[in-house]
This record gives structure tokens, sequence and C-alpha cells, in this order.
């Protein structure tokens, strides 16, 4: 896919035409449908923090630059109580070794990237019998000290889905198995990368090692990699396959994290506002455009052209969370730092760049007025009602603590796992089309919840405090 | 994409219903026709070395390991006077390092390998301002030693080509970027790769130093790093961009490689025989699935299934040549060895394994009615007839030295330069279908080239010797 030369032409054909500067739109619903057709707020975002940052790594100086490079942004357009909150966190980082090879009987290199908090290998890597298991609950069923000195293959059953449920379920390989296989005592673990791509490039994300579990070296290797091993094992007969793993990750210590926040100011701030989040931070091998690239992108957009139509009733506040890959960590600071300031209703975009295609919300029963004026208002948009509760995204988590209102703005993840979380996740997969209607349901959905006068969650009149009480 | 499961499940299905070994097809048609619903010798060809070999470097002992393999597949399939037949050559290897990342005024790595013949950094790498060229004309125009000291980025307009014609123009950065920087004194050069997907996946190949020449540390970089970079060109202002280089390739001295060779013997092993050809060498980066392994498993499968229709007339040589991507080495050897020994016509398959969707031929003005019987016989596979003549592929050099007959039938290569010298070059891209029509049509033009009993260049008789007289 390579959509930047045809879209920087659009953009600016379509930019000469109806620009916001000749004169501010008169409603949300022009604001909303200018966006559709001539944004280019979310992709000055998310190309700005590709091209000038890249990858962002949760703890690291990449995504202290991340945060700068948020701030100077925030403040160029438009936006009031820009602000860093720093928080210190645990920092892990992959090294620069990172090698697998089938030593017998059909020798062959693998692609491999180390997941995140693996354990390193010795130097010059171990090399043992590979044992391969086709499921997490294969892996589960063998006894303990079994694996005794092997290293584990562990594979999944995972596709494609429009709303990513797979990813949960087949994502066990990934979030625990790692630590199955180090509690049968096993000398490290590859695991088929969760995702649905077949490229060389692996899939890292977390894994996160149980209380009993010494961490081992935890590797994914890429799903063409993957097939091709499954196929020795289908070819190999009597012979055992060894493999030869090295990777060099290490933890720093302590080091510093933090989130950026801004505000479009209300006209009345005692109203509890309205939170938009994204996340800030990368794994290393990607610049992050789809994930959270573009999200931080959309929210910014949004409410910029809700603010451009009109200073809105409630603050808007858009926080870009930092080490959200690494375990929510920013999202847990914030709620801790803020969790006595009412959130009147929080949304995330934390799923790419594809379109909107389905509202929820955790309000449909206690105000369905409000639930279903904004599901008419993004009809029109291709965007679908729901009766599925909205439970939020993970940079949602002071709202979550808060039991307050939160909307899912649910978009098509059909290709959201070929790039998670590997080095394809580049500004060329973002489709500008795409991403405006992403900013126009977003100005739509902004613009009315900025402006509601009542209590978002029930539609009654709002307490002043504290910020549980608005439920 | 992934066929692979699909495939295998179709494949077990049709065999059942079909299989040849149940009575011999009673005539090439026939051959051709069960070859489109249920050949598998091709994909057991190709998953095979794919599977047990993996990537299989000129001159290195994967090289050798494939040789072997590819002997022993033959024997097992009913070739006959299967051979290797080496040959000396230089070997160059890529190292184990290939790094590069811009130093400022944005900081980012970026994903290269090393193209083949490059020079290497020194240990720690360099360090210098890149300098931009949008082509190679752009380069070429620029004064002898203007770029002292300086790194070269070349780019360049490639596009996807169904005929694979924008590789020939546009892999002048690939083929002579390298000697033209290094001659205006450049200190290394990266170029945007030549290849048409958005990976995070280099596309090497070799690169040929001029005479007057000295190597140079010459990498390319993915397309995803080239857009990225140019980005970065878009928004430094005044600001130089700097790039870091680390690659250590070196030359290994002289190694052996070889020739793969077998036959199927005919009725008449006096007449000069059909020549099928392709080569068993792939990049280190890639198990090679459509560069070539797929073509090797093509040309083998038509001649097993012609032969499997009756002995033919004439004798059919397959010849999976050795060490094509380093310079068409093992096809020069074998022309060099074999000069002597007329080839009636010969065909290569070396363009993946994407359905054939045009026939050519260099007879079709001296033997107009065999060229349209072949075309007459292959339209009902989709195969076009066509005017331009044939000019034969990399491993047919003993037929262009002949003065001989030579057929292309040329693949769809809309997808290939998205693989073409990538790590993403893996079986998984082959799609069992279109891989069977290229079977089909390759048996139903073997069975008719093995079958002719005259000149297949002129229509006339065959004289005796030496081989270009049969013009």
């Amino acid at each position: 896919m390579k959509w930047t030369l045809i879209s920087l032409t659009a953009l600016a054909l379509s930019n000469t035409v109806t620009a916001e500067d000749q004169a501010g739109p008169a409603s949300i619903e022009e604001a909303a449908d200018r966006a559709l057709e001539a944004d280019t707020l979310a992709w000055d975002f998310v190309e700005g923090i590709t091209t000038e940052v890249g990858p962002r790594q949760a703890g690291t100086e990449a995504e202290k630059r991340a945060r700068l490079w948020t701030r100077a942004w925030l403040a160029e357009h438009g936006f009031f109580n820009v602000a860093d909150e720093p928080f210190e966190m645990e920092t892990w980082v992959p090294g620069d070794i990172a090698k697998a090879r089938v030593t017998a009987p059909f020798a062959q290199d693998l692609a491999v990237l180390p997941l995140g908090n693996s354990a390193a290998t010795p130097i010059g890597g171990i090399e043992a019998e590979l044992v391969e298991f086709e499921s997490f609950d294969e892996l589960l069923a063998v006894p303990d000290g079994s694996l005794t000195g092997k290293i584990v293959y562990l594979s999944h059953d995972m596709r494609v889905s429009m709303d990513g449920s797979h990813y949960g379920q087949f994502g066990l390989a990934r979030f625990a198995g790692p630590t199955v296989a180090a509690n049968k005592d096993a000398a490290a673990i590859v695991i088929k990368s969760v995702g649905t791509d077949y490229h060389r490039n692996p899939h890292t994300g977390t894994t996160r090692w149980g209380d009993s579990a010494t961490p081992i070296p935890a590797g994914a290797i890429s799903l063409p990699d993957a097939a091709n091993l499954e196929r020795m094992f289908d070819r190999k007969g009597d012979r055992p396959i060894t493999l030869r793993l090295e990777m060099n990750p290490r933890n720093l210590g302590t080091t510093l994290s933090g989130n950026v926040v801004g505000e479009i100011v209300g006209r009345n701030p005692d109203l509890p506002p309205v939170l938009l989040a994204c996340h800030i931070d990368s794994w290393w091998n990607a610049p992050g455009a789809f994930d959270d690239g573009a999200g931080c992108g959309i929210i910014a957009a949004a409410a910029s052209h809700v603010a451009a139509s009109g200073q809105p009733l409630r603050t808007i506040r858009v926080l870009f969370a930092g080490a959200e890959e690494v375990g929510l960590i920013g999202s847990t600071a914030y709620s801790e730092a803020h969790i006595d300031e009412p959130i009147g209703v929080g949304i995330e975009s934390d799923f790419g760049a594809d379109r909107i295609w389905r509202f929820e919300s955790n309000f449909r029963e206690t105000n369905p007025d409000l639930h279903q004026r904004i599901a008419n208002s993004v009809a029109r948009f291709g965007v679908a009602n729901s009766t599925i509760e909205a439970s939020g995204g993970a940079d949602l988590n002071i709202v979550r603590d808060q039991g307050g209102a939160i909307i899912d703005l649910q978009q098509d993840g059909t290709r959201y796992f070929d790039l998670h979380h590997t080095p394809d996740d580049t500004l060329d997969k973002v489709d500008p089309a795409q991403l405006q209607q992403n900013v126009a349901v977003w100005t739509q959905v902004v613009g009315i919840l900025a402006n509601e006068e009542r209590s978002i969650q029930t539609g009654g009149m709002i307490p002043t405090a504290p910020a549980t009480m608005e439920n």
C-alpha cells in the first residue's frame, strides 16, 4: 500500500477549496462534514511524529523526544494547559542481537525478535531441542518439569477478525505462554507471532511473568518462519529439531516516562471534561503509525475542529499517555494523579487508522436519549449503532476507576494485526481517506459531548463533586 | 497471503481422484489438462527446497546442500543422467552486521541490507552527511569529486508492471548507482530498494563495479524507510541529514558452485534436446520460493508429465543453474562446457509462480506453423499469442550463444517485485492454483517441442552438427 503520494495531492487540492481558516464552520455537523473531505491535522500529526521522532519505546530517550515533539505540536495548534506529567517506570530494552537458527535436521535461519521483558540468552546463545505445541492449552497440559532443557515452540490459530477479538484469545501465546514454559522448566520459548500477516517481521509485545516464574529468553518468529518451522516438524521423521537462539535484551532499571496533556478550555470549566485518549509510546521496532500515532492525530484533530466551530461548553482534555505498550503504566499514573477530578466521559483511539464502523457506549440504558442522538449523528459516516456495552481502551483507566461514562468508536481491525508491533507499522499503511472518516466521526461525537449540559452517564443534573457521584 | 492450508487440502482431494499413477495420460493435451487441476510435483519441489534447504546463496555450503537435495529429488522422480557439474567462482558474503541510522536532525534507524559485492564499512561504521538524488540521471549529472566524504542516497520511480519492464530501467539505481557514486568519490551509498512493496524488508541484489571504480559500502533500504527518509529531506530545512552506516560483508575468495542437470531421455537421442532452465541459488536472506524454487518446480513437473504421457521423441534436459543471482555464472559455465552440443530449443522459468499470460518465440517468422500451433494449444489456459521476439532468461546463455530457438512463457509479474530479493520470498506467497497453471502450460508446450521431428527454429531438416547449423 502506497497512499502517501496520492493522498498528499488530494489533501492539498481539497484544502484549497474548504480551508477552515477561510471561515469557521457554523456547526458541529458542518465541522464533521468538512473533516471528512478536508482534514489535514491528523495526517500532519502522524506524519510528523513518525518522520521526526520515529520509534519511541516507553522509558527511553526516544519517548522523551516524542513528548517534547507532541507538546510543541499541541501548543502550535491552539491547545492550552499543555504539560508533561512525568512518572517513574522499570525499563526493559531489546538489545541489538536477535538470532534464531534451526541447526538440524534442516539448517535455516528464522526471523526472531524478543518479547518485552524477555530474559537474555548467554553470550553466543543456547542450542537445544525444540518441542512443538500447537496451542496454549496443549502446552498447559504437559507435566511440570517435563520440558527441562528444551526450547518450546508455541503455535496458535489466530485469524483476521474485524473487531480484533482473536487477539484476546490467541494472544495468550504471548501474554502467558512464556510463564507457563518457564514454570515447566523450559530453557527458552519462541512463539508464532501473534499477528495475521505473512511478512518476515515478527510481532513483539509484552509478556508478563507470573509471580512464580523466573524469566527465560522469550521470542516471537514471523508467520512465514512459523509456517516453515511447522513444515519441518511434519518432515523431520524421528529426527529431533534443534534450535540455536541468541538475544541480548536487558533491564535499564528505573527511568522516567510521562503523560502529555492539553486542553481546549470550555465555557464552563466547572463541568467535568470530555477526555480523549491515545498513547504516545511505540515499540522500538517501528515508528508506530497505526499504533498509535494515528490515534493521537485523530483525537487532536477532532478536538481542534470542535474548537473551530465555537468554544465548547465543557473542556476537552487530550491525554497522550506514556508507557502504554509495556503495561498501561501512563494510564495508571494518570488515574492515580487525577482520580479526584471528575471526568464527564472518556473515549480512546488506539486501533489503527481504518474506518469507524460501530458506536458503543456504556450509557445506552441510563441515558438512552443521548446514546441515540449520537448514534443518529454518525450514521451518515457509515457507523452503526450497537447494544454492546463500551468498556474503553487501555488509556481510560481513570474513567473505569471512577465508574464513569465511556464511548467506543470501533475501527475496522481487518488490517490491524498485519502491522501491530511489527517493523511494518509505518506511515504508508495509513489511508488518508479512512483517517479523515475517523476525524469526522470523532468531531461529531466530541462536539455533541462537549456541549452536553446534563450528566452524560445518566442524563440527570451534574453533581459538583466527587467524580463518582456523576453516576 | 496464506495459501498453504487451503491448497494442501485441495491438492490432496484432487490427487485421490486423478492421480497419474492410476493410468498415464493418453496425450500431451490430457497431461496438461490434468496438471492444471492436479499437479503436485511443482509444489512438492518448491515446498521441499524452501523447507529442507532454505536460503542457498551462490558459492556457499547452503547452495551445495541445495544441489544435493535437487539431485536426490530428480533421481526419485524418474530423471536420468542426473549430475552436478561444478565450477569455480569468487564468492561474496553479506556478513552479519547491517545497520543504518539517521543521526540528525531526526534520529531514527533505517532497515538496510548490503548489495551483493558491497564493500564493508570500518568496524563501528561511518557517519557522514547524506546527499539526496531523486534519480540515477541526477546522480550522473553532478561533477566528479563533488561527493567526497558524503554518503549518497539514490531514489527512483519504479512502479508495478505486469511484464516487469520497470526493473530494467529503474534497476539502474542498483546495477550502476554504486559505481557512479564511487567514481564521484562518495564514501558510501544507500539506494531505495529496487522493488514495489511497502514492508521493512530491503531488496538486495548484485551491483557490478565498473573497471574504474573502487568498491564502497553499498546498501538498500526498504521502501517505507526510503519514503520516511524523503520526508525527512522535505522537513529538514537548512539542517544537514547525517547517516551512520555499518555493514561487514566480505569476500571469501574462490569457492565451488555447480549446475545440476537431469534428463528425460528421448526416443531419438541424436535430435537436439529441449532445454528447460531455472536457477537453484537464492540470496542469503530468503528461502527463494518465487526466485526461483517455483521455476525449478515448474520445469521439473512439466518434464515429468510429458514423460508420463509416453517417451518423447527428443530428450528433455533440465538445467538447475548455480550462481545465477551473482552474475549468471552457472549459465556461462554451462554454455562453455556444452557449446558444441546443439540445443533444439530453450525455455526458462524464473519470474515467480503467478500465471502465464503471454507466449513469445524467436521463430514466429522462420517457423510460423510451429509458432502458431503452440499459440493455439495454450490459449485454453488463458495465454495469448504475441509478436514480441523471445530473448530467453538468464540461464539460457548456451542457446543465445548458439543462436538457437527460444521461447518465453511470460508470467504475471504484478507481485514479483514485492518479493524479489527480500526476506519475504517465502512459500506462503506461492498460489497453488497459479502454480498448476504454469505446469499445465509448460507441459503442453514442452510436449509439443519434445515430439517435433523437424528443426524448431526453421521448420526444416535438422542438420547433424554443429549446433549453430540448426539455424
